[in-house]
């Protein structure tokens, strides 16, 4: 029998992965990257097939990754996590640096960045696995830890949008205590889950300007589950 | 330029993987593992073409992952991840569990543990790319962390053997500061290098029962480098 909660126990740092170009670029946070040679140093990089970073990935032939850090503000989350470029441009008011093939990488709450080129592109079923020839890679900032998806799900309680790789349908997790008189509510944008068992403190009360933690949404974005 | 310490900001947990059957069964540490679909939940194992144990799974079609936690023993990682199974068999006196495909799955040192079929593989180069559907998955133990390569080489001062995809030839790292009166010491087993300017002890007045404190090697392994 699989316990899905073992599939926790596998570590990943959270990224922006971006391609386009100075006209339209788009980006969103992946957890699945990791590095498959050394000579060349090469990496895997697996997206969604409906991702429209997917599409511009294959359009242009390159994408960019910039690693970020464990203070990282939650309004980047909400911006390239849960949201969809197709629908506004997720690159406004960023700090962009565009690199040597001239795709966007997003600088802001990012210690490091990669930059590849596509090399090879694997089917694995609902996803791609792009595999990227390491071209630039610079480190940004020394003093902060990277963002781990453990410390994203255990300490900040994010959850991981539906086309993730590792989405997990929260009905087949058992839950092992059970509120009776307190509610849940869930981030109609992130999915978060404001539990009001755990919070202690009733939805209806919190502040109106109260934000989701995770991805910033506003109070009305959440409902009752 | 690629800067490549900006490698090291790369996420990675550490896992024992295995293959092989009752009589015959072998395994090593890898870092590269990751979710590459959530339905059905499938993973990407980046293994050495050399590595036996890439040979084993070829040959058996399946491969169990054991997640290792930040405490794991050194002696672990001296038996799977810097010696050859070609040499020597790495399973004698291991807590071994067999999993559903029959295949050997290690319970020592470990918080949880995936079984998988595998359904592609792929050329990368050096290293193949396996895909596995995960067809068994439980949680050993909930009260130890998983060990993160970051911890490994930061905290426990640990480097990737040579067949590893993160293997970093040292002499390109730029030594910032260089020690003029005092030696470094290599590991032979893993690599692990023990530096007089920073243990602020001579090799020589270590303790005659001093191991490595990475894969539990003898002192007469270390050579002067």
């Amino acid at each position: 029998m699989i316990d899905i909660t073992s599939l926790f126990k596998v570590t990943y740092g959270l990224y922006i992965v971006c391609s386009g170009n100075e006209t339209k670029g788009n980006g969103y946070i992946s957890n699945t990257f990791f590095q498959v040679t050394s000579e060349p140093p090469k990496f895997a990089l697996c997206c969604n097939k409906n991702n429209f970073t997917s599409e511009i990935i294959e359009k242009h032939g390159f994408f960019s990754v910039s690693v970020l850090h464990q203070k990282a503000n939650s309004e980047i989350f909400g911006r390239f996590g849960y949201k969809s470029g197709r629908d506004f441009n997720k690159m406004e008011g960023m700090l962009i640096k565009y690199g040597i093939s001239g795709i966007p990488i997003v600088l802001n709450e990012s210690i490091a960045y990669l930059e590849c080129k596509v090399v090879q592109k694997f089917d694995v079923g609902t996803h791609w696995l792009f595999i990227g020839e390491l071209i630039d890679a610079q480190v940004l900032d020394e003093t902060n830890d990277p963002m781990t998806y453990a410390y994203f799900h255990q300490v900040r309680k994010g959850v991981a949008p539906k086309n993730a790789p590792t989405y997990i349908d929260q009905a087949k997790l058992a839950t092992k205590v059970k509120s009776v008189k307190l509610e849940k509510f869930k981030c109609t944008i992130c999915g978060h889950i404001y539990d009001e068992n755990k919070e202690k403190i009733k939805f209806a009360s919190l502040a109106a300007n109260w934000k989701c933690p995770i991805c910033g949404a506003d109070k009305k974005e959440f409902i009752v589950i």
